[in-house]
């Protein structure tokens, strides 16, 4: 099973692909990010976004998507730029795969460190080293869809042990 | 020229479509809202929305699409779902039509009213009198619609005697 993780973003949007076997084990397929231009105005650049993610999910025809929930206590503006990046995230990626789950920093936190108030590098060598990776994938972006990707993974596998 | 102006919302996007003739006289094609159900899932009700948008864009094609712009200094959560339905609205948009204008609500009570901070209501009331309707369209989405597509019509008709 192909699963695309996706960290939201307005200028750059981190994507992660993993892949799990039938026993719960977890491999690094790709990831990287899709870039648009400050230059260019924002329906532009929602456009550019859109046609970054269907070239991914046209590249590996994820079976699930995990996408990470937004949550800000500081910068309004930033968190509305980032939500309209999401929200073309979620629209492109739910067209194409109907499997789509959303998780909280708190949620991705939890599931990879089981401490909820991890920090963010704390989380990504957690990921690094859970995915046998060499070093924590740059930029920061695409390590955060991996770790999205990653609790998805872990939180799918106990949904179905327990059937939940 | 046919106008489409887009007061964004989740719950509730409104819209309002204006003809332009060459002397500048404006009237009234048509108003209303595109609703998504709050029981669906985000994704889902961004898909619903992009339809209902992509419905509206078939049928009266517009020649020039204005979007107000989020201004949010009270509920935070509200402005990110807000957000997040004005991204899919630009992209939906901006796909189909390359004239796209992005308005704040200062902008659009300067043009309307002369006065930056008139109040909802005001707006709401001089959008009608200036469309000859014979009261406040409803809902409140439908009336801001309107106000956006007016405000853009006058707007641009500036631009063009100054030929910003």
């Amino acid at each position: 099973m192909i699963i695309l993780g996706i960290d939201p973003g307005l200028a750059t949007l981190g994507y992660g692909f993993l892949e799990k076997d039938g026993r719960g084990n977890v491999s690094v397929l790709d990831y990287g990010v899709v870039l648009t231009p400050k230059e260019e105005r924002l329906p532009a650049r929602l456009a550019i976004l859109e046609q970054g993610i269907n070239r991914l999910l046209d590249a590996r025809l994820p079976d699930e998507v995990a996408v990470e929930e937004l949550f800000f206590t500081k910068n309004i503006t930033t968190g509305i730029s980032v939500a309209h990046a999401r929200g073309v995230a979620l629209l492109t990626c739910v067209k194409r795969c109907g499997r789509l789950f959303e998780y909280t920093p708190m949620q991705i936190k939890q599931a990879i460190t089981g401490y909820g108030r991890a920090d963010k590098k704390q989380i990504q060598l957690v990921t690094a080293n859970l995915l046998h990776l060499k070093g924590i994938p740059r930029p920061d972006d695409a390590a955060d869809a991996l770790a999205v990707a990653l609790c998805h993974s872990f939180t799918s596998r106990l949904s179905a042990l327990y059937q939940i």
